[in-house]
């Protein structure tokens, strides 16, 4: 099974749910955690998340891939260590920093192959946005969607039929998302709120883990839009789009397009 | 052999060698042309390229899909033209419009199955922009790379090793395409002049035809780049961008990633 877990920034450590998740799916005590530290501007980002999953149990004392430069990235060492992977976390901050040093490398095609394989990929917050093809690179935030809200590049793409958000509610990013949506149609919005995470397996199904809610926006079913016409940031209108605002039990569908939100349970 | 033909816009049908081109690549007189009119704000448009694929030997007569509401693009008429196409001809305009109107469509389906059987795709413009998988959907004009100077959102992307761009020398694009390398260093940003066409055959190999050049941005072997820190539309800095400009006769090794400029002939 591939996994990805898409997590919206602000991940707690005091109630880790998230990540006791992301252990236990890349093997509990004995996984081989790879950390991806490139999007952070601090010097300390890997080492600490090395200590933070040492005292979440992880015996094997996980490698943070320590470099910033493109020419370093397909070091030996640093593919000896995707290879034996089996989860793969990438810390938050700037995500084209990920796509100026690790797009296009080796080491990226070795982080495909671990994703095909089985190890479980997660992101937060930068780290979340480099999971998908068409990666949201910059933007605004505000509920309206915008001519040029948001700003796309490729991300590593370990989907392709997902846009994913990240600090959603947080920042007030569904303008945002629906433009996504809007400029792709046939691609999903997934917008991560803060200390959540969207967990997608296989590429078909997503479910919801954490404090707060993942918002999917789909436009397969928009009916009419002038996103083409619009100028100077202007609003734009756009019909048809599909949400769904999904809180963690709730699961989605991502062949049928339909969530699943638990029934009341009558006492 | 899959084949596209990423024309630079302004393409003459007075000294018509690309439109000659195309037409032999789908069969010559017995080509049977599809026409997507859905960039152009213009009614004419695809009868006007009807007429002209006409006047140049084609005996059955092109199909121009005149719709621009997405959902029409399902109509069985249009899916049963794709199925039948051996040359499909995208024409120029904006190319947000083909991507909300088509993305995502069982229409986009039915053309990556052309695409995939050997229908040659052609496009000028906003036609040859959404042939990549990343689009260039806006940009700014300029010499130097700047933040933000070019956005991207997704093509039909027949191809998703290159990102193309048009209008190349006559719009002075070679910042935006250096900008597009940098940020995408896996790919490789093929920039088209007016009147010039790059012809994708397999995805491994580009050839120039027409009036003046074909230029090639490839990223892959960038050393290093500011492209993450630098905000406000402020130039950016980047190292070991590769550049090559080709001239018709010349031809393009997307695995090697080299030029071949045919040697001068002494007399």
């Amino acid at each position: 099974m591939t996994t990805l877990i898409a997590i919206g920034g602000a991940a707690s450590f005091e109630e880790p749910i998230i990540f006791e998740e992301f252990i236990k799916r890349a093997g509990g005590a004995k996984a081989r955690i790879v950390i991806l530290p490139q999007a952070s501007g601090q010097k300390g980002t890997g080492a600490k998340y090395v200590r933070d999953f040492q005292k979440l149990g992880v015996k094997q004392k996980p490698i943070s891939l320590e470099f910033r430069e493109r020419p370093k990235a397909d070091d030996s060492r640093h593919i000896k260590a995707i290879r034996e992977a089996t989860g793969i976390f990438i810390a938050g901050g700037t995500q084209m920093r990920l796509a100026f040093i690790i797009g296009g490398t080796k080491l990226e095609d070795e982080l495909h192959n671990a994703y095909k394989r089985g190890s479980v990929i997660s992101g937060t917050s930068a780290g979340a946005a480099i999971l998908s093809k068409v990666m949201l690179s910059y933007g605004s935030g505000g509920a309206t969607p915008r001519e040029r809200i948001a700003q796309f590049s490729q991300g590593f793409g370990f989907t392709d039929k997902i846009v994913f958000d990240q600090h959603f509610r947080q920042r007030d990013r569904i303008g945002r998302l629906a433009y996504a949506a809007t400029a792709h149609p046939g691609l999903l919005g997934v917008g991560v709120d803060e200390n959540t995470a969207a967990i997608v397996e296989d590429d078909l199904r997503i479910s919801v883990l954490g404090k707060s809610a993942v918002t999917i926006v789909d436009g397969k079913n928009a009916i009419a839009s002038n996103i083409a016409e619009v100028t100077n940031f202007r609003p734009i209108a756009v019909s048809g789009l599909t949400i769904h605002v999904l809180t963690p039990g709730c699961t989605y569908d991502m062949i049928k397009r339909k969530a699943h939100i638990p029934p009341l349970k009558l006492e």
